[in-house]
């Protein structure tokens, strides 16, 4: 495949942030000819199916600033430096839900804009939900409303676009595939 | 919802590329305290869900510079401005395989990364393919490599992470559901 590959010249730093950090590449295009490439670095991030014992999918309602608007996703949250995709899974859940759960297995890693981004988002499922006493809180500036729909229920959620992002969309669309699978 | 919402206090743009523009926005949040959000703007994209008369997926292997490494994707592309988004997805489909097609319809609209993009992914999925005469190219800096994959070798692709994104993980998944759901 190295013949698609695009080599680079110079990499510029623009901006390094909390969250992301942007960088300018010139690269060397497969024909020999150049252009310029803008990259944005994100830490990775962990997104949570989590079901609950009457296969309802616990979502968050959560205001989103890069959309003006208000969506309802399932949990999610950026890794920490250096940590380990399930425990940051376990932590998202608990923190943004208050459950923590006895079963949580990965499902599906992607990235989520291979064009200009490298996030890649960690996509586990968790079963066996219990209420966590004294459970962890969100960040202190994170605010979500928590829900629990059916499949129904997140069907008409995304039908009226509450629902809009890649991650929640594939979740729902995996449990009306095991749910079709099961007949 | 307007009790989760963020107001703006100040918006200060740092970059404007040929892609994305990043600002960072110093917000209100909802209990009266201040939060800083690193904004990404992009124009939105459009992918492509084209299925042969023979069932299988049209896709393109390219190099993602983001990631650096080459992946396997549905064809897709940025919107130009003022682009209506089914006729970005025709353009798309001509450069990206030289296929056109007799049907072309909406499927679902996701945001690849809420968490710090604006981006929207329009998919749309494409029968009655056929090859057109003098195929428009893709842009000048992009280099893919054609490939019609059955579902079983989609899903190949997907466990060696050669299938590695959203809206092509989004794809495979649809595809299968419509399999399930014919027996």
């Amino acid at each position: 495949m190295s013949h698609l590959e695009e080599k680079t010249i110079k990499t510029e730093k623009i901006f390094s942030g909390k969250v992301i950090s942007l960088q300018l590449e010139d690269v060397e295009l497969p024909n020999g000819k150049t252009s310029k490439r803008e990259v944005i670095k994100h830490p990775g991030a962990v997104a949570v199916f989590a079901i609950t014992e009457d296969n309802k999918i616990v979502m968050v309602e959560q205001y989103r600033k890069a959309l003006e608007k208000t969506i309802v996703e399932i949990p999610a949250g950026k890794l920490e430096k250096g940590e380990d995709p399930m425990e940051c899974a376990r932590r998202e859940l608990e923190e943004e839900t208050g459950y923590g759960c006895d079963e949580m297995d990965w499902l599906i890693s992607f990235y989520t804009s291979p064009g200009f981004a490298d996030e890649i988002v960690h996509l586990y499922i968790a079963k066996g939900l219990k209420i966590v006493e004294d459970a962890a809180s969100p960040d202190e500036d994170e605010f979500v409303n928590l829900m629990e729909v059916s499949i129904e229920e997140a069907l008409i959620l995304l039908k009226e676009q509450k629902i809009y992002d890649a991650k929640t969309a594939y979740a729902v669309q995996y449990l009306q595939l095991q749910e079709a699978l099961k007949k």
